[in-house]
């Protein structure tokens, strides 16, 4: 045996915590810190999240340029990692910031805090915000949750029953609105993973003739499900893709918008079902469906943001943010026409073995052209 | 936020499990199975350690020319996987053969064992040995338990637990004995990984004056421990290597034998502590110590093989085995001339916060040679 047999990032969990303020909550559980917040724990992770600078530049600006909205209030944020948000609210000319951290990256956040001279603003707790006790009601709730295709490691949840549990009636999300958008795309990648595929195919074959001839086994009645999970592998999962805007060959559709202040948990757990429509505007193939997503700025009704700020992930010459797009590859591809109507119908639901994980499903055809319908299924992993 | 949440596999677990048997015990434990077991529930992985001809070999051989102890006799596999090495043993003239795995794998080897017309020998049961009901006791216990270091993974437990509920007094292991290594080595991946460090500490320094100059936050504070992460990662985690026997420029030591018909648990699970010799055979730097095992059928001394069989995963010119070696980088190596001896006192712990993985302390010196007396902290991920 030899597999791979560790906590997902570099190296297991840390043991159990020591305390970070009074206020700690209970750790995550463990089965969900070995697959999920372990990787957060890392420094090298959080600088690579840093130093996204389309991410970590959004936010600042949020803060700095609505100075007015933060200037003694009370603030919670959520996830809050290396503690940078809550720093830049403080800076922002925030009374007090509670700073909600899971991992053990809560202890550094709180020497951050206090490098900044922040300690009499910014208060980290360690623990899971389902069960930190926050003093007080806040004004304005930030936190960086997306997920790539916006919605995987469903960490909107966090924020969203933080919302319901601690925000003032009028208060305000940062971000407090997000948009998915998906866009036909050509991708020689698309063509690469067929023939990884076959490749591996081709593999199989020459092993089930060594397994044969070696040994005498006979392992063809183990073919199918192999190509079943090769298939999987190789066109069902979606791939992390840096797009640029030349490969995009058909206008982009925004399939689904969520005012932050008013999404419910049960939409949330509920699959997302939309249907839209992508004109493509050149000859050929269309070889994926690029997904991406934005989130924008503009606080709530009650306290509306001076400087609306977007976060936008899409295609991008200058290169992609770290959540990249999204790419669902097509097999085959579809031939179109400059004009085509791409009609879709998309299902976006959790996976039920890992419900931070999501299973795709598109439904999608040419209109007018009978026979093109074919629907798509794919991971999100 | 967008972090690696997946299993460590392809995709997370595999949802509950349908009967196999009668005989299915209890899933294993879900952080468990998030960790370690998940991986072992997917084709493309067993197929990897099929095709590793230096094992599966091994353990043909060690049941097609053992025929004799293997006829009539009831046999149980612990972690049958793909269920080969159950086949091997019905081959191989068993009467009965209990093949146990974890994992939804028990699926895909109750088909293999059917399509080789071996469904009246052998038995697939899914469940974890702990919890199985064998419904008697056995003559051989054949399982395939190594991981990388021979340790890593923990699974010989299992098979121990196995070993003291099931097998009759006087019957046999297979394998039945094992054996660790360790060699002085020269390679080029240990200034590589230098290198690599030196590397991420200069991308630091640029991150820290980035977001001094963006966002005004000095994250100086946190230097250490970013150092403290990055050494940990590119000097003191084990690499997998494929080592030519060039490179080998002392005598291996075997610093640690384990019979297995005798071990106890409560020897497994403390340190293991041993101190051996290693003599230089050429002048120059030692930039690593290279650990491997192999393992003997040697059978018991009731019932020993009539052929004695060998798996070695040393370095070899024709290419390693999947387990290849394991190599823990000196910084700085260590000069050493000609006859020079390498004195080491090595201590493997199992982690605390993951049992299957491990940390490795070796205190080493020169012999003779004053001030030369170094402690290197190592960890098998």
């Amino acid at each position: 045996m030899s597999g791979r047999g560790g906590a997902g990032g570099r190296g297991g969990p840390a043991g159990p915590p020591a305390k970070v303020s009074n206020l700690d909550g209970a750790a995550p559980d463990s089965t969900d810190f070995a697959n999920y917040f372990c990787t957060y724990a890392y420094l090298y992770h959080q600088k690579d999240m840093l130093e996204d600078h389309k991410r970590t530049g959004a936010y600042y600006n949020a803060c700095m340029q609505n100075r007015a909205q933060f200037a003694g209030k009370v603030v919670l944020d959520v996830g809050t990692g290396s503690g940078i948000l809550a720093i830049f609210a403080a800076k922002a000319g925030a009374r007090k910031v509670y700073a909600v951290e899971a991992t053990d990256m809560a202890k550094f956040a709180k020497r951050l805090v206090a490098a900044q001279g922040l300690e009499g603003t910014v208060e980290v707790i360690q623990g899971v915000i389902e069960s930190v006790d926050i003093p007080e009601k806040v004004d304005i709730i930030i936190s960086e949750w997306m997920g790539y295709f916006l919605l995987r490691e469903s960490m909107l949840d966090s924020v969203i029953v933080a919302r319901d549990k601690f925000l003032k009636p009028g208060g305000s999300l940062y971000p407090s609105h997000a948009r998915m958008f998906m866009a036909p795309i050509r991708s020689n990648l698309c063509r690469q993973r067929h023939s990884d595929f076959q490749n591996s195919m081709e593999g199989w074959a020459e092993f089930l003739d060594e397994m044969k001839q070696y040994y005498g086994v006979s392992m063809d009645c183990l073919s199918d499900e192999y190509r079943q999970e090769q298939l999987d592998y190789f066109s069902k999962t979606a791939a992390w893709t840096d797009v640029h805007p030349s490969q995009v060959v058909g206008s982009a559709a925004c399939f689904k918008a969520y005012d932050l202040h008013t999404v419910t948990l049960e939409e949330l757990k509920a699959p997302l079902k939309a249907s839209f429509q992508m004109r493509v505007l050149e000859d050929g193939p269309v070889d994926a469906f690029c997904g991406w997503f934005d989130t924008q700025f503009k606080g709530s009704e009650q306290n509306a943001t001076t400087t609306e700020v977007t976060l936008s992930t899409a295609p991008d010459p200058t290169g992609a943010t770290h959540w990249g797009q999204q790419s669902f590859f097509l097999h085959p591809p579809i031939e179109c026409a400059e004009g085509d109507v791409l009609a879709c119908d998309i299902e976006v639901v959790r996976r039920k073995d890992n419900q931070r994980l999501m299973d795709v499903l598109v439904r999608h055809r040419v209109e007018g052209r009978a026979g093109s319908e074919r629907t798509s299924a794919f991971h999100i992993e």
